[in-house]
């Protein structure tokens, strides 16, 4: 350090950017009684002015890259989202021989792999906390404070938008298009919900979350991804009569075979904390050897506190560029040469249990021919749930089973979708008891 | 160091010495490839063998100061417990330049301000993630996850006895003395079970709490304790009648005239996350400035949960032996010479809602006198339950409060007590929203 101050430039003044200058400057005093040391913001890069941030006393450029080519800058902080600028972008400051810190989770999700080379070559911190369920420091958590144990599992609600349309069609018995609208409305939805609803962001943080878990490269496309846009209010109310929460679930489990990585809507028992976390909230199991179960539970978005998150990478590593320890914490939580390739299982190897709804004929052979597939294909039943529905022609059969490989549920719902007494569209979801 | 191993010495092998030294034997691989550097327990000091730990390939000595003395250990792992010669065996092992790990919340709580003083002077580290929340790294997630905050305020559920018996009481409708009797069989509680059910142990770990969300030093003698020896089913079924759970919680808020630090049973609104903790699970809320509101959560004792939390303390300081950095975090969040000397305030200065349950006469006049004797107090009703109880003589009245001065709730509850209709016993206790 030319100076004792760390000085930091932020590139990007958006809705995170702009916390991340507010927090920085308001707690500034706070922040230097913890670090021991002056943080201070010394250059913004924007391509406008955000009417929420005092910049008149920092340097402002409108060419991002100026920041990062700063030869004052010690750390760079990317919040303007996207992967091909900001990769660039932040590869260069690895070049530069900058420190970077980003809460760009599909940038770490498709590139991490390249730009966690880049900087250990370097010998730069490269810093994510903010990436992954916004100011819960999950990150460290796993890297840092579970790291005694071997990870058995994780199960995280890290899509915001998602679990606030699920908590409204529980609570209030709507329909999934009729929440999606009103979440556009209160700015909790894009005008484009694909990446929230389909479940690529909750994938993309889920990459991050495997891979500091179980020490594996980022495999952004192992994860298989299914979003919650199939579901129907009656399937939320029914699993509700059987003590049950739909969530959409990123789960990463490590089985003998291999590590499972998914991400689809997922029945909970109720008693469960984490069927319990609602609204835009979110929130993360994670179950180690030694500690069992622990839960860590939080806003996953929004201005200042994914700043939290962002201001607090940036203490770690202004405390790393004092003692000149960087890269003290390896970026994937185990050493870079010391990465596991332990095969990510395909869908049809993941052994879990299910939610099956079927639409069938109101005649007294239907359950027994069902059951006697399920049977056949060893698949035990743990619960059945058949509900009288007026003077309807189809009425719905809910059952769900034991644990059973996916595979094995495929090649027995193809049986009963031949049936003529069911129609072809079964629903399946899947259900995780998250208990051991 | 010697050579490139860190090497640790262990004193007490009771469940949590027992518990650390599986931990670190069993998991040796995994954490080799997060530390980067091997950790092997070199030397145990116990009084007697213990059978669920094979100790045959380290040195054991009976005399646990040949532990704090050997040249040959860099970290010394005090889990001894009490607070005679565990202080003189930590400050010992500080004085002979070696990093100290503790799980003893008494420790900090009643000598951690000498215990970090010496520490800084001879620049080693002391770390005790394990005192509080036994493997919930809560003590990690507040000096650093959210160290962006000007942490506000934190709740913790940090008594896992207390906890068991407060679920239990809720769940079967069973009396306090019930449960304990069987807590204590089922070794959930101590033969003594003072500590725990009147509050001392959530007391220990909330004054460590406090000390790194506001960086003061620690202040138990400070600590406002009560426990839940007084509670009675009914209460406990009113407040539930009335949408609250209670809880014995440890709280800590800064306000404008100082700090609070109290542990008291408390009524919690049901819908909060931390109301739904139940049986000897920990969770611990923290609200700051920038993130809102946090939870952590996860088991508060056993033994490989309490070791998950003194080895991650073992790979944290072995991680700054290998980069020559002790003392990267301060022991109490903010550097040495910039705690605050903000006062605690007394109970009486504590502004809080109640609950009061009173035993009046079956009278019409009795509740008109009671509302008035509030009102003249500028004490604002939030809600009234009248419980009819067939034909007994006296009925239960319960009210709660809007938040007020306990200096001006104690005046009114002297002028209810003096009503010749009112018994003279009054069930008082607090309530906390936790919302904001």
């Amino acid at each position: 350090m030319s100076d004792s101050r760390v000085k930091v430039g932020i590139v990007g003044l958006g809705t995170v950017g702009s916390g991340t200058f507010n927090v920085l400057t308001r707690n500034a005093g706070e922040i230097a009684r913890r670090a021991g040391v002056a943080i201070e913001v010394v250059h913004v890069g924007a391509r406008r002015d955000n009417p929420r941030c005092d910049t008149s006393k920092v340097k402002v450029s409108r060419d991002l890259m100026a920041v990062v080519d700063d030869p004052e800058v010690d750390i760079v902080v990317e919040l303007i989202g996207g992967t091909t600028l900001a990769r660039e972008l932040v590869l260069r400051a690895i070049a530069n021989g900058k420190h970077v810190i980003t809460a760009n989770k599909a940038l770490i999700a498709l590139h991490g792999n390249e730009i966690f080379a880049a900087a250990t070559e370097k010998d730069v911190d490269v810093d994510f906390e903010a990436a992954v369920a916004g100011g819960v420091p999950i990150i460290k958590s796993i890297r840092e404070g579970l790291s005694a144990n071997n990870i058995n599992w994780l199960a995280g609600i890290i899509n915001g938008t998602s679990n606030f349309i699920l908590t409204e069609m529980r609570e209030k018995g709507r329909s999934f298009a009729d929440v999606l609208a009103e979440a556009q409305q209160l700015g909790y939805a894009e005008a484009d919900p694909t990446f929230d609803i389909e479940g690529i962001d909750a994938a993309h943080k889920l990459t991050i979350l495997a891979s500091v878990a179980f020490g594996i490269p980022l495999q952004f496309d192992k994860v298989y991804t299914e979003g919650i846009s199939q579901l129907t209010a009656d399937d939320v109310a029914y699993a509700e009569a059987l003590g049950y929460r739909i969530k959409l679930l990123g789960i990463a489990r490590r089985v003998p075979a291999g590590i499972e990585l998914r991400v689809h809507p997922t029945l909970i028992p109720e008693e469960r904390l984490i069927a319990n976390v609602n609204g835009v909230m979110n929130a993360v199991m994670v179950h180690g050897d030694a500690v069992g179960s622990t839960l860590y539970y939080g806003r996953g978005a929004g201005s200042e506190p994914t700043a939290s998150a962002v201001v607090a990478d940036i203490i770690d590593t202004a405390r790393n560029i004092v003692l000149d320890a960087a890269n003290r914490i390896p970026h994937l939580a185990f050493q870079a040469d010391q990465l596991s390739d332990v095969p990510v299982l395909p869908i049809d190897g993941v052994e879990t249990a299910y939610y099956l709804r079927l639409m069938a004929t109101d005649k007294a052979g239907v359950l027994a021919e069902v059951t006697r597939i399920l049977s056949e294909a060893g698949i035990s039943i743990e619960a059945i749930l058949q509900k009288p529905v007026g003077d309807r022609d189809r009425v719905p059969v809910i059952i769900l089973t034991r644990p059973v490989l996916e595979k094995k549920m495929n090649a027995a719902l193809a049986r009963m979708r031949a049936l003529p007494e069911i129609d072809d569209e079964i629903m399946r979801i899947r259900l995780e008891s998250l208990d051991h």
